[in-house]
């Protein structure tokens, strides 16, 4: 199917699953299991006239008797684009910040003090294209564009950080694009700029037509609610991504993005997720929802005929735990609000339960990655043939021969 | 539960579910549905009559022009110690030999090219009692000890690479142990051994009070039915340690394990799964099975009463392939022989088609991993006091600020 006809994994189990078996799926599909979020009236209603899923969930830690717990509550926007592509782009991005504008205000209602919208969230997703006007119109400076002041001002407003991914014409640097988020303070002001750090060649993400990876290293931000780090979609693949971050100090990671049934569905569940698991902190995974058609037809270099749709974007985001427990996602069909309340101190709690930045040798790591990007580097491979010596990285010491 | 008493989640699903929605939660679980094979009748009433599981599934992948399928049969063992724990040490390595011997010659049988056996498959798991004898009596020299001898014969009579991880007694460097997988050559040469690189302090698993961090690196063993690698236990929450293997050359990781219900059973088919999605490679992810008794009490610093018992060993052995899709996992109660058919030229379509290791930057990350190690780093905070100013690591570029 890999279409909207199927609503989610959640749904399906919760109507076919006796009790006592959808306890011991979950359990072992999800970990510890969620708590519910009791959420004001007045947002649940307000969700429903506005036609979009709300959703949330609680995360708990331990009680600590030197630190109070650290209470964060985060919100995932998912939404489908509200104009045809072929609109003209000022309309089609305002159409966006008034959808998202109301959608933040409910979010605000549920006390969310970290919003995070989806991949270029002011535009379609246009770049399997490979056009570039008017597709490019959509850019906009990350430090004063139309975007960023329309979320300084919905930060403000509601005393929340706005991490909000757009594309981003670069006019310091000679003009070019970027895939960039653009972090915004509570106060307004704003905080500084994550930029995606992989860039995919993958089906019709055509991406690396457009911009180059980036080179902001991984910021962490320091917020009034903790310090966070933006993954922007294609990095989810890339574990060493998600730990440099959480080097730096992140405990929540989002990961805005925009992908597709076919190409990666089954991959959804677990890529962020394990990157939770192992960097101990919370990961926040954001796709956009429906199907977008474009005004021209495009090939997909699969051999197919040329068409004008970028496949079906699955929605389904999700916050993840460093105990390996997990939100239900949000639908696969429909625009959707994820409030998920966090005590950022089981991030610590579960550092020191599992250690893997303790036992995680990066020394030898650092060394041995560096020794690997050398372009006479010689793999470490082990033959039979007796006169054949493995090479040894690192001075780790040699293999022991029979 | 999370004890003996629910077979498996596959099982489960299969038994609740209607067709279509079957179908849907495996493509969205598990990706690409693996096909069945079709094993030999007397495998099959071999395994019956063995009291074990045997499962087999293949992995197709495209036909190519210039390479022919590469096929390769993987055998994967799971199951429980045989005698009690209190028996003495020979008794007990006999009696496992005697039983993987038997599900060898299944494997055999059904055409496996390359077995793989638990974590320190010839012992129980006994390192939750910090006592040393007897437990370290069943430690053995990896190059010609009595187990290697056993599975070289067993190599050679069946034409098969046998992966045995023990607990190794290094007599050339002092007597020490090393957690240690001697892999074996179906010529029935030693190969050579890989160590377990990532040593845990989290629950029972006391295993640093034995053994240090391997410091063989990451080799990879070039074989007649391809490159292996062995990431034992809790390696596997490391994704830097599957990484380098897969940068030296593995197609199949192997990561032999013993991890109990309550620590770990959700993180199970998140781990090793998305080692495979990462590094274009195949993962076979294998646990022991049952509960194991042991003489004397002991506690699990985690405020409970003295027991004699090392939690549920829940099997689940899996193999989950490059392009994400999986096996169902072998049952959580049973011991079970795990078949699967590999086409290794997956590894390389699924690089062709991802590029991870293309985008995947290394040399900024072995360039920023070895600042993060320096005692004086200072992470990459972004704060929003204008007069703090963001560290800048590797020459990558400052932050803007707004």
């Amino acid at each position: 199917m890999a279409g909207s006809e199927w609503a989610s994994l959640e749904q399906c189990l919760e109507k076919h699953l006796p009790l006592g078996d959808l306890q011991e799926v979950k359990r072992v599909l999800y970990g510890k299991e969620t708590r519910k979020l009791d959420l004001p009236r007045r947002a649940l209603e307000a969700a429903l006239e506005g036609d979009f899923e709300l959703q949330g969930y609680a995360f708990e830690a331990a009680k600590e008797q030197q630190r109070r717990p650290r209470i964060v509550r985060v919100g995932l926007i998912q939404n489908k684009i509200l104009l045809p592509t072929s609109a003209p782009v000022a309309e089609q991005v305002s159409a966006l910040h008034r959808r998202i504008e109301a959608m933040a205000e409910v979010a605000a209602t549920c006390g969310v003090n970290i919003i995070c919208f989806q991949e270029a969230w002011t535009m379609p997703f246009a770049f399997c294209t490979r056009e570039k006007l008017p597709w490019t119109e959509f850019a906009e400076s990350a430090e004063d564009g139309l975007t960023t002041r329309f979320c300084q001002k919905l930060a403000k407003k509601h005393n929340m950080v706005v991490v909000s991914p757009i594309l981003e014409r670069d006019r310091e640097h000679g003009g070019v694009l970027w895939n960039t988020a653009v972090v915004i303070s509570n106060s307004g002001a704003v905080l500084g700029k994550s930029r995606k750090n992989h860039i995919p060649r993958v089906g019709d993400f055509n991406e690396s037509t457009y911009y180059m990876e980036g080179n902001l290293g991984h910021p962490v931000f320091q917020t009034q609610f903790g310090r966070i780090a933006v993954n922007i979609c294609y990095g989810r693949h890339h574990p060493l991504n998600w730990l440099m971050y959480s080097v730096n100090g992140a405990e929540i990671i989002f990961n805005p993005s925009a992908t597709i049934g076919e190409l990666s569905e089954s991959l959804w569940p677990i890529e962020a997720r394990n990157a939770a698991i192992a960097n101990h902190c919370f990961t926040c995974a954001i796709n956009r929802v429906g199907q977008e058609l474009f005004p021209n037809e495009f090939t997909s270099g699969d051999g197919k005929k040329a068409h004008r749709d970028f496949g079906y974007f699955y929605g389904s985001s999700y916050v993840a735990a460093p105990d390996g427990s997990r939100t239900p996602g949000l639908s696969r069909n429909q625009d959707g609000l994820l409030v998920a309340e966090l005590d950022l101190n089981l991030c610590q709690q579960m550092s020191d339960i599992w250690s893997f930045k303790m036992t995680g040798r990066y020394e030898m790591y650092a060394q041995e990655l560096a020794e690997a990007v050398r372009p006479n580097y010689t793999p470490t491979v082990v033959r039979e043939d007796p006169t054949s010596k493995p090479a040894c990285p690192s001075g780790l010491g040699g293999e022991h021969r029979p």
